[in-house]
């Protein structure tokens, strides 16, 4: 379908990442082309470049733009303070609640690492490893204020993470427990885990 | 280069396995061509048919095979018995060992469920069911014993996968810690999270 240029002002940021982020997921990066993505979007492919100059932009910009919410909403959601406890639990529900609500960001933020270019690679990890350490912190305060007791504050921050991440393989809203329920399940993990 | 028929004795299954799982872990099932994996083991794309029908039923085998091998694996290694604290300590060790050795394999059959037909996916996220079900049955087996103390067993056997599973993402062979010392940082998680 013929486009007059001023429909190139519909190609908003938003709809083309959304569209480029559903079929990264689906398809796999390497798998899907920037026709496909003006297609998904209903514009012409030349079009998509006034927004992006290539697919590897845009998959540096989706997985940017996923670790920076997560960390600005962490940011938001930290109580802060003095109770290790208290903070870790709020680590525990906000990361679940963040992530079962961003499956494909969080399906293409782990599977998509290897399409990275080099620089862009160590830009998410560094990323990465900032929300690593937010949680570090936390177990570190736990430890040194003797309510928790762990060995190796940072493998354990990368094993809690891997233990929340995981309920996106299985949590369906339509299922048996609501958020809330799963949310406190495995709170009740972590805080074992970290002898609290 | 010209092959001689002769040559299509030299297609041995595990060479197409291999090759197709780096390229699919590499690129993703669906960027892979059979042509791509025909170059990599050094045959005639054509040739590559006497051994698959086709790319799904390649990568049907490979995460089969993949969940066959783990279930076997694991039935040689469980020390079976009432003491459900070692069975699950043998269950940690084995399940990091195992991983930790087949990266690839443990990509791809996490990643490229989402390219299994609807009936090869049933058939790997049966497999799937049955391993996390020899995990419930030990945590059930402990909770009846009195040994370990949790709800939802089969949330936590989910749980314990995702988070053994995990090591996957940041384990180096050259690494500070040896593949042991891993295990027994885990099995410490592991122990504390089912109330052990």
């Amino acid at each position: 379908m013929a486009r007059t240029q001023g429909s190139h002002s519909e190609i908003t940021g938003p709809r083309v990442r959304e569209a480029a982020m559903r079929l990264f997921a689906r398809h796999g990066f390497a798998a899907v082309s920037m026709r496909q993505i003006a297609t998904e979007v209903g514009v012409q492919a030349g079009a998509l470049y006034n927004y992006t100059p290539d697919k590897q932009s845009l998959l540096f910009d989706l997985m940017r733009e996923h670790m920076d919410a997560l960390l600005d909403a962490w940011q938001q959601e930290d109580p802060g303070g003095t109770d290790a406890r208290a903070r870790l639990e709020a680590f525990t529900r906000f990361h679940i609640r963040f992530n079962t609500r961003r499956a494909d960001a969080v399906f293409v933020s782990y599977m998509e690492l290897r399409n990275l270019t080099g620089e862009n690679f160590a830009a998410v990890t560094e990323l990465r490893r900032i929300y690593e350490t937010r949680l570090e912190e936390i177990l570190r305060a736990g430890q040194d204020a003797g309510v928790f007791t762990l060995a190796e504050p940072r493998i354990t921050a990368m094993a809690v993470i891997a233990l929340l991440t995981g309920v996106n393989t299985w949590y369906r809203d339509a299922g048996r427990l609501k958020l809330d329920e799963v949310e406190t399940l495995y709170w009740d993990m972590v805080r074992r885990l970290v002898g609290g």
